[in-house]
């Protein structure tokens, strides 16, 4: 990532909507701007599903699921964060299990990028699907993007919710409706 | 406001993190954001303060106050948002009542600035009291930084709570106990 140049465009745009980027409390914003793209942004030329190849190798093959993992991304078409809920389900191979937190670590290192929140939850269906090799997987995020509340149509509270299906929860409805009903029961 | 010079910025910060802005979905972001950034920061010029000039000679002395009003803001250290909500209380000089949205316009026009949470609360009621010349002025915001949550130090669902005082509110403690209890009753 080329840091001096995110803190060049940054005093551009401060340029641009009229401030001085020389008075007190701007000072340090294009170096801080830079260091914050790097640590929300980072993830354009990682691979999130690396975290997944950490498998145990257990017999389960009931289904897991992690629900309400936060999610912070940044819409790309407006470069203003989205951010709400992940919640995922796969049923695995005997052998494959992954750790929870890998799970958690990929839906984050997709989320570290321009993303649109359709194109972010189908890419952690697949990843989980291509390395875990599992029986189905499930993903649902619902978010709030601030393109939607604090500009544009101002629609705060709003929520947008996005989900991808593979393997047997595509063809098995039974099974997709109880992953979903798992969804909605009462909070620890 | 220079839209091009922003829309230069933010071909540059697209290059700097390793994306293609030439791919499909960030073809127009560009220029969605310079017009973003127009909406949301487009208040450096303007005095948020004129709105108040629009006033009734109504011989109310008793204390007026507009709760929970939504605020969005960008924090001028990172150019992420802040948001949450304004409360405004003021006990007008006979005579020199303003209308209730010019209020939340001028809390609007405050927020669409690169912004300190404390120096918002304070432009505000200094604004207030210039204008309105009231007995005096109580401003609280209470609102979650962006920068706190998604990245830093993560701490969704930490709170920032700033207040401003003037005239009456400061000197007579029990004026400022009775508005703060208003502050917590219930929602309508
Ligand atoms: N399906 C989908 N749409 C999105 C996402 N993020 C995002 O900005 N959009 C939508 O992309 C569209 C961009 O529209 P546009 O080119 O007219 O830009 P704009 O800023 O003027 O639109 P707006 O003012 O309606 O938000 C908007 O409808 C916006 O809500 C996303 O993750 N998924
Ligand atoms: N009092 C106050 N502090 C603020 C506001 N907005 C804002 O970013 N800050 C603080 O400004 C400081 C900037 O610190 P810094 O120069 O070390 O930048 P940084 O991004 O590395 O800090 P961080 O990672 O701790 O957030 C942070 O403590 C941040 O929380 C605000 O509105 N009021």
């Amino acid at each position: 990532m080329d840091l001096k140049k995110i803190e060049q465009a940054v005093t551009m745009i401060l340029e641009a909507i009229g401030e001085d980027p020389q008075r007190e409390g701007l000072l340090d914003t294009p170096k801080r701007v830079a260091r914050m793209y790097q640590e929300i942004l980072g993830g354009i030329e990682e691979d999130p599903s690396r975290h997944l190849h950490v498998m145990f190798n257990e017999e389960h093959e009931e289904m897991v699921m992690v629900k309400d993992i936060p999610l912070y991304s940044m819409c790309e078409h407006h470069l203003l964060p989205f951010y709400g809920v992940a919640h995922i389900a796969y049923i695995p191979q005997a052998g494959r299990i992954t750790g929870l937190s890998k799970i958690a670590r990929t839906v984050e290192g997709f989320a570290k990028r321009p993303q649109l929140q359709e194109r972010l939850t189908a890419q952690i269906a697949n990843s989980l699907m291509d390395v875990l090799e599992p029986q189905g997987v499930l993903v649902v995020i619902e978010a709030e993007h601030m393109c939607m509340t604090m500009r544009g149509v101002k629609k705060p509270g709003s929520r947008t919710v996005t989900s991808a299906v593979r393997g047997i929860f595509q063809k098995n409805k039974a099974t997709r409706s109880e992953a979903i009903a798992l969804l909605n029961t009462g909070k620890l």
